[in-house]
C-alpha cells in the first residue's frame, strides 16, 4: 500500500479541515481511514524534504487517530514517550500549515512541545519517561478531583530502560487511572534486546519453556488438591505452555489490567478498545498494540531501522537526496578505528545502549561480534556492565551520545572513576547537533565531567586527532572520556600509525602577543580561521589546542596567558561551568590574573537548528571569535585607562 | 536468640583461627554454625561502639559463611550489593583484629573496598549495581577462558531500582554463568514499596488473583485440547492461582534458572543450594534466600528499620547511647518545616526514594499521607514522578540525598528544568557525610547544578534560613534545589513567619577591607569565626552569604571583590567546577580581575571520617580559612612586589 501513488483527485481533502481533534469527533469511520492516508502522504511527502523520524511516526498513525477521536484531548492529557512518533499528532492539533517547517531552524519541534501546542503535555526526547509523567500527573488529578484521563503511549524499546520500570512498579502499586498504550513494533531503533523482549513478543526458547513449565509442575504437585490430569496436558505441549506465559501475565503481575495484544492499524478495534478502556476507572490499565514501523511507506516496512531517523530522500527510490560530499563523520572514524584497535588487542569491548548505528558500531558489531553487546535502552547497566568488563581486564569502549549520558552520571562517578577502572566513553553528539533541538543537544558533558576524580577527558581537534586519542583512552589504564562532535570531520589526513598521545598535554599551533585563544575540540579549526582575520586587522594572537579537558595543560597554558596578558576560550557546549570555567580556575590557581572571556552557550537551554546557524548564533564560528576578540580587547583598553578590573 | 548473653567461656573462639576463608573450608556444620554466633557477637558488640549498618549484616551471617564455604574466593568473585550487608564478610577474611576501626577515620570501610582486601571485588555503596558488575565479569571471564564463578547478592530492596532491571534484563539476554542471590528480607531500608514487591512475597491482592485468573481463562479457552476441568480448579480457589504466580516464574520469565525459596540461616540447607548452583553451569541462576534483617538481635528484629543504620548503642537496652545534646539536625527542621507549609499549601507533595525515615520525611507521611509517596529505590522515576505532579498544579518535594540525586541528573535538566516545572529538591547530606565515606559524601553537587539553566539553586546557613529557603522554593514556579548538610544545624532561634527571599539576593555579613570571604551555606559560620581571628591579627575580611549559588548575587559580589582586591571562597564541596569556580566566572563575566583562592576539596575522592575532622583537613574550618586567607594575601603581596600574575 504505497499511499503516495494515489492520485491526489481521488482525495477528499478531509486533513485541511481539521484544526483540531474537536473536527474529528463527527466523522464516520471511513472518513478517518481517508484521514490515515492523508497523514501518511503528507508525512512521507514532508519528511522526504525536511528529514526526521520517519518510520516510528508512520507506525501510529490509526492510534494517533483513535486516541485524539476517543479521548477528549487536551483536557485529557496524551503523553507521547521519546517524543518522536508524534507526526500525526501534530497534523492533527492545528499544525499542518506549519509542518512542513517541520525541525528546521524557528520551525515546528521534531518532538511535543508545550510552546506549540496545548494538545502537547510536555516537552520530551529521551526514552522511557512516560509512565513516570502520567503516573504523576494521574496523581495530581485525583488529589485535585480534577477530571481527566492520562494516557501514556510508550513503545516496546522505551520499555528496557530502568525508568519505565520504576514507573511500571510504582504505577502498579499506586493503582491510580493511568492508561498505558504499549505500541510493540518488536524493535526500539535498532532491534530490540534483553529478556522482557523475547517474553514480550512470545519468542521463548524451547529452554524457558520447559524451565516454566518445571517450575508450574513442582507448584501444583505441592498442591493436593491438583490431579495429574493437568500435569498430563502442561507436559504434552510446549504450545499450551506458551499460551500461559503470556506478556498479559507479566503486566499483571505488575498489577495493570491487561488488553491486548490488538492491531495498531485497524482503525475500528483501537476505537473499540480504547472507549472501553477509557470507561474503566479502576486503576492502572496497559493496552498492547501491535503496530507495524514505516507502515504505509514500503521501503520503511523493509528497512524501517534505516528509517528511523533520515535526511531528505527520493520518495520513489526511497534513497537519500545527494548531499555536498564531505569528508568522514566523527562517528564513522570512530567506529573504524574501534575495529582496528580491536583486532589488535584482544581485550577491547564494544557496548551500545540501544544505537548501534548511530554511535558507529555496526561495522564493530560485525567483525567482532563475540566483543559487541548492545545493553538495550540502559544507560545506567551499560555503564556499569563496561565497569564489570574492565574489573577482569578487558579494555570496554562505551559508545553514546552526550545527552544521554546524562543517565548514567553516578555509575560514572561511583562505579568507573572511584574504583579507577579502564573504561572508555566515546562520547558522541557532544555540543549541538542540529534538527533535534535542546534534548538532544550535548552541551553539557564538559561541565558535568570535569570535576570527576580519577577520569581524564579528551577533546579532539579533527579526525585524525579523535584516532589517536581513541588509541591514548583505551591504553591509559584508567577512565576516558573522549568527546567529539556530530557530523563530518575535518577531512584531513588520517595518520597510519596509532600513538599515544601525553596526557595532559596541550599543543601551540600559532604564536601570538595580544590574546590566547583557547578553543575546544571542533572549535579549534574556526578558532585558527579567526586568528587569521584578526591579524588581518593587526592583532596577534597566540592558539593553543588543550587536547585535554582534564587534566588541563597548566604550563602551558599559564605561559601563554600570562604572555598575552588576555585569553578567550571557545567551547561547543554551555559556557557555565565548562571548559572556559575550568581554564579560569586553572590560571587563578597558577596566579595568573589575567582578564578571560568564555565563548559558549548561555544561561539557557539551545534551540533547534543546523549546527553551522547555532555556532554562529552564538558567536563560535570563525567571524564570531574575532568579533569576540576585538571588542574583548577594545574593552580590556578602555577598562585599563580608566578603571580596569571595578565594576 | 541474644547471642551476646552467652558466656564468652562456652566459646570455642573459632573465629580468631579463621584468617582467611580457606580456613572456614574444612570446618564441620556445627563449627560453622558456632562461628555464626561468635560473628553475631562480634558485630553487635563492635557496632554497639562504633556504629553502623547493624541490621542488614546480621541478616546475612549464615548467608556469608555459606557462600564463602561453598566458593572458591577470591577466584570466584563475590559481589554485595550496596555493600552494607558485609560486615561478617570482613570478619572473615582477614580483617577480624582491625574490625574496631570500622567507619573511622583511617580505619577500615563500612563497605567492601578493593585496597582492603583481595577478597573485596569491587567499592560500592550505592544501590542495584551488582547485577551489572556480575555480569560485566562473567562476560570478561568468559570472552578470556578464564576460570571463576560469579556471584552478585542483592537485596529485595535493591530489585525495584531501575537499574537492576536493565541488568536483569541484559543478563536474560547473554546466558552468562551468573549467580544472583536475592537476599528477601521484604524490606529495602524501609518497608519495601511497589508492585514487584508485593508480587515477589506473595502479598498479591484478591483484585490481582481474579485478574490474573481471568487471563489465564482466556488464554486456556482459546487452546481446543483443554478442557473444563482444569479452569473449574482454577475458579476454585485463589491459593491455587496464588501456587502459579511465584517470584519464580517472574525471575523464569527473564531466562533465569530460579532456586529457592530457601531459608537464609539455615547453614545446612543453604551450603546444599549453593553447593548445586555452583556446578549448574548454563546460564544465569537465581536463588531466593529468605532472611530476616537484624537476626539474632532481638531489639533489631523487632524493629529493622530502626537498626538499618545507627549509632553507637547500649546492646542490653537498645537505646542509643546519649551524646551531646545537639541542635535539631537540618533533616528535622526540613521534615517540620515541610509539614508546616503542606498544612497550609494543598499544592505541597512529599517524595522520597525509600528513605522516609533518613530525609526526615517520616512526620510528613504520617501528618499528610494522601501527598506523601516513597517511590522506592528509583530516584530517576521519583524525580519524573514530582514533574508530572508538577505538570498538573501540584507543588511536589523530593527530598533525596545528595550523592543519591546522581542518579536523576538527565530527569533534573530533561524533564524538570527544560520544561521549567515547579519542583523543589531538598538535597540533603550534601558536603562531606562522615563515616560511609566516599561513595555517600554529597561533594558534586554544587558542580553538577549550576549550568543547568532554569533552575535555582540555594545554599542556607542555617537551619532558620533553611526554612525560608524550603518556602521560598516552594512558591518560586520554577525548578529549585535547596543544599543542606548531614548533622546539626547551628541552635539558632526559628523565625516563627516564614518569607519568600529575594531570587538571587545575598546577604553582607561584615564589611571589610582587606579581603572578601565567600563562604557557601554551612561554611558561613566557620568563616564568620575565621573573620574574627583574622581581625585579632589586624586583617580587615567582608564576609557575605551568598545565599544563592545560581543565581549569584553579581552587584554585591562584585562590589566587594573590587572594594577588597582580593576573593577566598570556601565550600563544603569540590573545588573543581563548584561554588568558587562559579564566582570566578561570575567576576570575569563584570570585569573584576582580581585573585580569586577557592576552598573545597581536592582532586580525588574524600575518605571517610568524622565530619569535623574532614573539614578540618581541608582546610575549611575557621582555622584553616583564617590559615588560607593569611598565606593567600601573603604571596598577593610577594607578587605584587615581584611580577604578580606571571607564572
Amino acid at each position: 500500500m504505497l499511499l503516495v501513488d494515489k492520485e491526489p483527485l481521488l482525495r477528499k481533502n478531509l486533513l485541511q479541515t481539521i484544526r483540531s481533534p474537536h473536527d474529528l469527533r463527527g466523522l464516520e469511520l471511513p472518513d478517518l481511514e481517508d484521514l490515515a492516508a492523508e497523514l501518511r502522504e503528507t508525512i512521507i511527502t514532508t519528511i522526504a524534504d525536511t528529514g526526521g523520524h520517519l518510520a516510528p511516526s508512520l507506525g501510529v498513525v490509526e492510534l494517533t487517530l483513535a486516541l485524539h477521536y476517543v479521548f477528549d484531548t487536551p483536557n485529557d492529557k496524551l503523553i507521547w514517550d521519546v517524543g518522536h512518533q508524534a507526526y500525526a499528532h501534530k497534523l492533527l492539533t492545528g499544525r499542518r500549515e506549519q509542518f512542513c517547517t517541520l525541525r528546521q531552524h524557528g520551525g515546528l519541534s521534531g518532538f511535543p512541545k508545550r510552546s506549540e501546542s496545548e494538545f502537547d503535555t510536555i516537552e520530551t526526547g529521551h526514552s522511557s519517561t512516560s509512565l513516570s509523567f502520567g503516573l504523576g500527573l494521574a496523581t495530581a488529578r485525583r488529589i485535585q478531583k480534577k477530571q481527566g484521563k492520562v494516557v501514556a503511549v510508550i513503545g516496546d524499546g522505551s520499555m528496557t530502560a530502568g525508568m519505565a520500570f520504576e514507573g511500571l512498579n510504582h504505577a502498579g502499586d499506586l493503582d491510580e487511572n493511568l492508561i498505558v498504550i504499549l505500541n510493540d513494533n518488536e524493535m526500539s531503533i535498532s532491534e530490540n534486546v534483553g529478556a522482557l523482549s523475547s517474553f514480550m513478543s512470545r519468542k521463548l526458547t524451547g529452554k524457558t519453556i520447559r524451565r516454566l513449565r518445571d517450575h508450574v509442575e513442582e507448584r501444583l504437585l505441592a498442591l493436593s488438591t491438583v490431579g495429574e490430569n493437568i500435569l498430563n496436558l502442561l507436559r504434552k505441549s510446549e504450545e499450551s505452555m506458551k499460551a500461559f506465559f503470556t506478556p498479559g501475565m507479566l503486566f499483571e503481575a505488575f498489577k495493570f489490567k491487561y488488553v491486548g495484544p490488538i492491531s495498531g492499524h485497524e482503525l475500528e478495534d483501537l476505537i473499540v478498545t480504547l472507549t472501553n478502556v477509557r470507561d474503566h476507572n479502576h486503576g492502572p490499565v496497559l493496552v498492547h498494540v501491535i503496530t507495524t514501523k514505516g507502515k504505509g511507506y514500503p521501503h520503511a516496512e523493509e528497512n524501517p531501522g534505516s528509517y528511523h531517523g533520515v535526511g531528505p530522500f527520493d520518495i520513489v527510490s526511497g534513497k537519500p537526496k545527494p548531499s555536498l560530499s564531505a569528508p568522514p563523520s566523527y562517528t564513522k572514524v570512530f567506529g573504524e578505528t574501534l575495529c582496528r584497535i580491536a583486532s589488535e588487542d584482544s581485550r577491547v569491548v564494544g557496548i551500545t545502549a540501544a544505537m548501534p548505528d548511530g554511535t558507529g558500531l555496526s561495522s564493530f558489531c560485525t567483525s567482532h561480534c563475540e566483543r559487541f553487546f548492545d545493553v538495550g535502552i540502559a544507560e545506567q547497566h551499560g555503564l556499569t556492565f563496561a565497569a564489570g568488563l574492565a574489573l577482569d581486564g578487558m579494555r570496554p569502549c562505551f559508545a553514546v551520545y552526550s545527552s544521554f549520558m546524562q543517565r548514567a552520571l553516578d555509575q560514572l562517578i561511583h562505579d568507573v572513576c572511584l574504583p579507577n577502572l579502564p573504561v572508555t566513553i566515546a562520547l558522541d553528539r557532544s555540543g549541538v547537533v542540529g534538527a533535534d533541538g535542546p534534548t538532544h543537544h550535548g552541551v553539557f558533558d564538559l561541565a558535568y565531567l570535569r570535576f570527576i576524580p580519577n577520569l581524564t577527558v579528551m577533546m579532539p581537534k579533527d579526525e585524525n586527532e579523535l584516532q589517536h586519542m581513541l588509541y591514548t583512552a583505551l591504553n591509559l589504564g584508567s577512565p576516558a572520556v573522549l568527546r567529539y562532535p556530530r557530523g563530518s570531520g575535518e577531512g584531513v589526513l588520517l595518520d597510519s600509525d596509532l600513538r599515544m598521545l601525553p596526557s595532559g598535554e596541550g599543543e601551540l599551533l600559532r604564536e601570538g602577543t595580544d590574546l590566547l585563544l583557547l578553543p575546544a575540540g571542533n572549535r579549534v579549526y574556526p578558532a585558527l580561521r579567526a586568528a587569521e582575520l584578526l591579524a588581518e586587522k593587526g592583532v596577534s594572537v597566540a592558539v593553543i589546542n588543550p587536547r585535554f579537558l582534564k587534566p588541563l595543560d597548566a604550563s602551558l597554558i599559564c605561559s601563554w596567558a600570562s604572555q598575552t596578558g588576555v585569553v578567550l576560550t571557545v567551547e561547543d557546549g554551555c559556557a557555565l561551568g565548562g571548559f572556559g570555567s575550568a581554564v579560569m580556575q586553572l590560571l587563578q590557581e597558577y596566579g595568573v590574573h589575567v582578564p578571560v572571556k568564555t565563548l559558549g552557550y548561555g544561561d539557557a537551554f539551545v534551540e533547534q537548528g543546523p549546527q553551522s546557524i547555532l555556532w554562529q548564533l552564538a558567536g563560535l564560528d570563525a567571524n564570531g571569535i574575532a568579533g569576540s576578540a576585538i571588542s574583548f580587547l577594545e574593552k580590556g583598553r578602555v577598562s585599563k585607562n580608566t578603571c580596569f578590573g571595578q565594576v
